[in-house]
This record gives structure tokens, C-alpha cells and sequence, in this order.
């Protein structure tokens, strides 16, 4: 399939019309220079990169309205942006218009540790509030790997490593203040911990993707840093024992705060790019959260279960600045898989798949990445059954490039098969596009009718996630 | 406010058209009779019933199909019947129509021990489903109190005793197959325990009461039983000692698996109806689940706490039977309340707050109720901020169910003046419709524009959620 969209410039005298309305606010803080451009067009994928006609930079939700509102009298396209750290093109300007900076909207407008919950503004990143967070014992666990900004995380129901225990975005997000497509500011819940008050408004826009409204507040659940943090790193003569382990790990409940795979490829990578000495094979990074107690008892209970499938000892981290370095490590799978092959180009892809059908799923991708001469370092968050693929193709070889467009087709394919999904944590954009029917079938002509609903100018950035003609 | 929605009778032509078009399909399962009909316009509530025009009892996907086509075609009212144990006049045929009643459907699909999910129809019920789980060590945990159908606890998005823990339908679904109002038939989710995919069709109809299609099969996450379960009950010379007991025991993230709270009158009641000896006085009802040296930690987290607060000893239940006593004493809180003024009707209605505001709200209620001259016995949710009471009414006295009525008006606008919700659990139906603009302002637009997008002839259980006139 082909994962690249169609490019259509807007109509200039739309596109001044919003910038003449716009400058006399916005002054300085609306840029339509083409490295400013350039940059809010590019994400940190391998899709083609598309910059917006003009860059304007909010610093209230009254701003916010304001672009909204000129793009919509003119209907010219607004793209949110938070850090441009997605992977499947959401940022690119397929059809010109505004990219809606939001990473000057940074302040932490409410924290209440009885509740364990902040409401924080769309530009606050992760590491901005967990260092916030520190002194008063809690944390905000869902980590993508990369700094991204709560609004984008939100925007894209992203997950990470600590996923298979606390969750995504899905369940941390308690609440939204949402700009809709015509400029009026909604919430989308309160502070309840649950309620059954109605349409779930916030799950519905957490995953839009910024196709439904500009998200300008976010209130998350919070954690409390556990009492004992314990990591550990274990190898596996084969990559179906390290899975088996996984399985076994989660049936039994071991509530895991991580449990990572790295397959032999990526080992090399990261004992290359880390300076590591791990063995060079299928190998599980685990994270233990708790009671000094409850951690003992977990690392027992896998170190059991590990052993069973051949596993080696586990080598273990306590100290913050030992873990830190481990997964350091796992943080930088995707440059250190870059740099197994100098001049390649990261191509990073990811499915999900029920916990039982992963081994299968990995080791026929595998098969098929062998078959096809490609080199393609894998990762994942296995305790959730996700994992991600980096294909490392040079980017000049056409050939090369097709190969990988056609075994990423083959991936998603066989992930549907397996009753998975094209995205387990990247999401749409419009890298995925072409695979939504394929995946929800009919369910797509419901996202359209919602994204129809609610915005039915189709400017809320346009050509991701559903196709859609006003 | 006036929680009863007017009742417009349906044109007789249109009702005999369908129930002509569905006769020679269903025979025998279709009914007209007075007494079938009657209990199926009738839930446990206090607000007024409404019966069908006719009640279809579906067998099939197929089943449900047609029948929805067939009201599409005269543009008749569907209103989706599980076992009638909803509390906010969920299934009042307000506007006549066709109750589709799924409770047949009733066969449990698909079941992978492996993944820890299942898939059943609608009908399947919470305690069924348990009981077929219970030989592999698994269960479903989310408990209502009633012995709900599967499909009504997605559709109101229940929860219960257990959601402190184990979360509400809201996270426990993991995809539904859903027929729309015109009769075609999506399935939201592949079981993939996290997707990116697109919009969050799974939790837009998580809590959507009917108004936006049928369900008509549930993927469900399912839990491990637990290796050890031990359940405990603590008195407190105050409520607002039982309150700060329940938030330090949150805060310090104890896995409890259930924290209820019952007051002075409602353990009076239980005491009586249940044949218990309890003091009657504030009394948290717990339960713990873990490995044996986790429950062991958590008693002793809790005890200490507790102790702090001027709790009592705790009275354990470790044996089965024993817990299945304490428990069935806290289901029957309901009946107890009732019994507690004999001739008089339950009127049922929860808020939930956060949990910082929660002592505030209970207080604040309870003065009020005396203020009033009211008699309504309280118990709660409360790790999850959310608490209940019944309202013990005099149907034939005017005054009374006036003062009750204001008294439970007073009991929304203050939860929701505390940043809480007007249902934490019962749901919207039309009970609880008056409120739904006070809670969400502007996003009762956009409720109103997905209802629309997705039932633009209003078919689907009218006068729900959502005022909408097609």
C-alpha cells in the first residue's frame, strides 16, 4: 500500500487572509519563514514532510480561539503542534494552512497530591512535570521514550515501556479542554476518578490526533514514586523462550512495571552504541515497582519463570544511577539501531497483537525480514503484546525502499490476522492510513461520520486518520 | 429539576407496520402482552415506567439486525433490554417503540486463557460468566451488585465494589460489535490490548445507554483469581475518620481490591436485615487480594492507617464463606435500606468527587438530610470517591418526595461543585438528564452531534442523554 498522501497547496488568498487577521496579535509570534515552516512540517518519521504556510506560536487558550477562528471563517487548515515527535507524518502539512504551536503553553496550572492528579497546559513535557513532580513523591509514568509534550501525548494516546502497568494515555487522561473546529472552548470531564455521566468525550479526542479540536488542558492521574525500584536484564538462547517468559510473567499477574524485549540485532546495536557487554541475543529488560517486599517477591516469581524457558541470571540495577544507565540504554534503541548501518535511514513501524499470537507474529516477521534482505533491529513492549521494527533502508536505494514498504505492508497484515492492530502506540497520521479500512472495515465509515460531527469543514488537520471531503 | 421526561405515544400505524414487517420472523418472540411489556418499561429505580409497544426477544446478531431495520424503516424507537437492573429509567419506552431484549443471546463466544479475555453476546451475565471462568482460575471482577447482563454493564459503563482496583466497564471492554441505528453491523476493537488506530469507538459506546446503537458482543479483560483473598470490616467513631482512612490508604497506593464505606444508618439496616452484630457506627468494608505476602503487607498498611484514625480492631473474613456472608450483606444494602421503613420505595442515586472533597460532600449531605428530615442510609465506593444513597420515601406523600427530589438536586450541585460527577456509576437514562448540562456546558453539543451523526432519526432509546429532535 501506498502510505504517502496526496499534497494539495491552499489557495493563497485564503491562506494570507488568515495570516493578514492573524499578524496585528500575534506579531513576532506568527513566522511564515521557511525554517520555521520547515521544522513544524518535519516529525521524526521517515514520511515525507510537508510545512504548514505559517507557524503561529499560542500562549493562552483565548489565542488558541483566535487562530481557530480566523482559520475557520476562511476554512484554512490548523495543524496542533507540541514537539514533533510523532512517527506516522501527524504533523505534516498536507494541505498548507496554520501549524498551531502549543510548547509556549507550558505552565502546570493545578497539582493536587491528595487526589493524585494535575491539570497541566498542552507544551508541558514529561520530564518538565515529573521533575515538577519529584519532591512530593509522584510521578507521571507513561513514557514514549522521546520528551514529548502531554498535549501531543494526549492527541495521540501514546504509551511506552511502563504501559503493561499503569497503562496509556487512555486511562491517565482524566479530562480535556478541547478548542473545537469552530472556535468554542468545551471540557470534556470532570475530576471524578469515574463517572457515568454521559458520552466519553475524553477518550473520544484522546488518539484524534488533532482532527477533532486543539487540546489546550490535559488532566492526568498522577503515581506515587514507588518505595523500591529494581531493574534487571536477562538473556535467552532463543527468541520464543524470551516470549514464553513474557506469557507466563502476565498470566501470573506480576504487576511489572516494564518488561521489554530486544531482539539480537538491537543487542548488538545498543551494546555498540551504549557501551554495553550484554550477551548478544533475544533478551528481556525488566522493571520491579513496590514495596522493598513485593519487589523481592516479584524477581523471584520471573526469575522462576525465566529459568524455565533457559533464561540466564538476571543482572540487576538498584541504584537510580545504574537503572538510569539501563534504560538510557532502551531509550536509545533508535539511534543506537542508526548506527548499525552509518547512512541508513530509521524507518520505525509498530503493531500489537494478543499476548498468545506475539511469538508467532515476531518470529514470521523475522522469517520475512530475512527472506527479503532487510535489516530491521526489533523492540518492544511485549507485556502488551506491542512491538516496533526499525527498518534501516538507505534512502537512495529505490529498491531497497520497496522492499521495506512491502514487508511494513506484510507486518500490519499479518498483525490484523493475528486479531491485532496496524498501531499499538505510533497511531495513525497518515503513515497508517491506507490500513484503517483493513483493520476496522465498516467502524471507518463511523469515524467519518464523527469527524464529519465535529468537524465538518474538514480543517482540523486535514488528510490523517480518515480521509474526509466537507 | 424535573427529572420526568414526557411520554409521547407512538403513531399506531408506524408501531403495526414493524410489529407486521418482524411478526412472521419471530412469532412467539414478539409480544404485545400487557404483562411483557410491563416489565420490560419498568428498571429498579423509582422513576416513572414506561412500557414498549412491543418486545422482541433476539437470538442472533441477525436477529438484531432486522429488527433495528425494521424500526429504521418506520422510523419506531429501539430500546436494547439486558435484564432491566438499570437506575436511572434507562429502558422507559418514553416514546413507545420496540424493546429489543437480548437477555437470549446469552452464549459465551470465545475464551482464550492465554490472552486473559473472552468474548460474549449481551445476555451473558456477570455471575454466568464467572461461573463458566471459575475452573481455569479466572474471573471478571467488575460487580455491580445486580446480576447484570454483560452488554447492559458495557452500555451504562458499570462498575461497583471492585473498580478501585480493577477499573469500570470503561477499561475492562476491550471491543464490542455494535449494530447502528441503520441496521449495519461494526466491531470497534481487535483485541489487541492497546491500539492507536483511530478513534476510540470502544469507549464512545462504553456508557452510551443505547442511544447510539445495540451491542451485541463484548470483548472483555479478564483477572487472575486472586492466590489468597481476605476481606476485613473496621468501625470509626466518625465519618470523617473512615474518609481520611480511605484517602491515606489511596494515596499510598495499597492495591486494595474493594474500600466500602457504610454509614451509622445504613449499618443499622444491614445489622437487622442481615443478622449481623456490627457496631452500628461509620464502617469500612475491605478486601484485600495478592499473593500471601502481599495481603499480609496491605493488612497491615491498612491497620496502621486505620488505627491512626481512631478505627477499630478489624474483623477478618479469611474462609470463603465467611467473605461470601460479608459481601452478601453488602449486596443486600439495598433490601436492608428498604427494610429500614417498611411501605416505603428506595430511591437510589450516587455522585462521585474527588477524593479530597469526599468527607466535605458526605458531610455536608448528611446535614442536609437531617435538615430535611430525611431518611436515605449511605454507602460508597468511596476509594473511588463515589458514594450512594437511598432515599427511604413515602410514594403517597407529596411533601416527602418533594423534599427528597430538592434534597437530591442539592446532592448533584454540590458534587459537581466540588469538581465531581452527577453519576459516578448509575448512569444518565433520564434520571439523571436535568444535570448533564450543569456538568458538561458546552459539551452536551458535542454529545449532541456525535447522537446526531450516528442516529440521525433519533431511533435509538429516545429521550436518553440526550434531548435530539431529528
Amino acid at each position: 500500500m501506498d502510505a504517502s498522501a496526496p499534497i494539495l497547496p491552499l489557495d493563497p488568498a485564503r491562506r494570507d487572509a488568515v495570516i493578514a487577521a492573524l499578524r496585528p496579535r500575534f506579531g513576532d509570534r506568527l513566522s511564515t519563514a521557511q525554517a520555521v515552516r520547515d521544522q513544524h512540517g518535519r516529525d521524526e518519521s521517515w514520511h515525507a514532510p510537508a510545512p504548514p504556510d505559517a507557524v503561529v506560536f499560542a500562549e493562552s487558550v483565548e489565542e488558541v480561539q483566535a487562530v481557530v477562528r480566523a482559520c475557520a471563517q476562511e476554512r484554512v487548515p490548523i495543524i496542533p503542534f507540541g514537539t514533533g515527535t510523532s512517527l506516522e507524518g501527524h504533523i505534516a502539512a498536507l494541505r498548507g494552512g496554520v501549524c498551531l504551536d502549543v510548547s509556549r503553553m507550558n505552565r502546570i496550572l493545578r497539582l493536587s497530591p491528595e487526589d493524585m492528579d494535575v491539570t497541566v497546559e498542552p507544551g508541558v513535557t514529561r520530564r518538565q512535570l515529573n521533575a515538577h513532580l519529584r519532591d512530593l513523591g509522584l510521578f507521571f509514568p507513561i513514557d514514549p521514550g522521546a520528551d514529548a509534550s502531554i498535549g501531543g501525548m494526549a492527541a495521540t494516546r501514546a504509551s511506552g515501556t511502563n504501559a503493561v502497568r499503569y497503562g496509556t494515555m487512555r486511562e491517565a487522561v482524566l479530562g480535556l479542554e478541547v478548542v473545537l473546529a469552530d472556535g468554542r472552548l468545551i471540557r470534556t470531564a470532570r475530576r471524578a476518578r469515574k463517572s457515568a455521566a454521559g458520552y466519553d468525550l475524553t477518550r473520544l479526542f484522546v488518539g484524534s490526533e488533532g482532527t477533532l479540536g486543539v487540546i489546550v488542558s490535559v488532566t492526568l492521574r498522577l503515581w506515587g514514586i514507588p518505595e523500591r525500584i529494581a531493574s534487571a536484564v536477562v538473556s535467552f538462547p532463543d527468541l520464543a523462550s524470551a516470549v514464553a517468559t513474557v506469557i507466563e510473567t502476565i498470566q501470573a499477574q506480576i504487576p511489572l512495571a516494564r518488561i521489554e524485549l530486544l531482539d539480537e540485532v538491537q543487542m548488538e546495536a545498543c551494546n555498540r552504541y551504549s557501551k554495553l557487554s550484554y550477551p548478544v541475543a533475544p533478551t528481556l529488560f525488566l522493571e520491579f515497582h513496590g514495596t522493598d517486599t513485593s519487589v523481592e517477591e516479584q524477581i523471584a516469581s520471573v526469575e522462576a519463570i525465566a529459568a524455565q524457558h533457559g533464561g540466564g541470571s538476571f543482572a540487576f540495577a538498584h541504584a537510580a544511577e545504574e537503572r538510569s544507565r539501563l534504560w538510557q540504554a532502551r531509550h536509545e534503541a533508535y539511534y543506537a539501531a542508526l548506527a548499525l548501518r552509518p547512512g541508513a535511514k530509521g524507518w520505525p513501524t509498530d503493531v500489537c497483537v494478543p499476548i498468545s499470537r506475539l511469538a508467532e507474529c515476531i518470529l514470521e516477521t523475522k522469517r520475512d525480514l530475512e527472506a527479503n534482505g532487510l535489516l530491521a533491529p526489533l523492540v518492544g513492549h511485549v507485556g502488551d503484546g506491542n512491538f516496533h521494527l526499525v527498518f534501516l533502508v538507505d534512502p537512495d536505494d529505490p529498491d531497497e525502499l520497496a522492499r521495506a514498504a512491502a514487508a511494513n505492508d506484510r507486518l500490519v497484515m499479518r498483525a490484523l490476522a493475528l486479531d491485532g492492530t496496524c498501531s499499538g502506540e505510533h497511531g495513525v497520521g497518515y503513515g497508517k492510513m491506507p490500513f484503517l479500512a483493513a483493520e476496522h472495515g465498516e467502524a471507518v465509515e463511523v469515524m467519518r461520520a464523527v469527524k464529519r460531527a465535529l468537524d465538518p469543514e474538514g480543517i482540523m488537520n486535514p488528510g490523517k486518520i480518515v480521509a474526509f471531503s466537507p
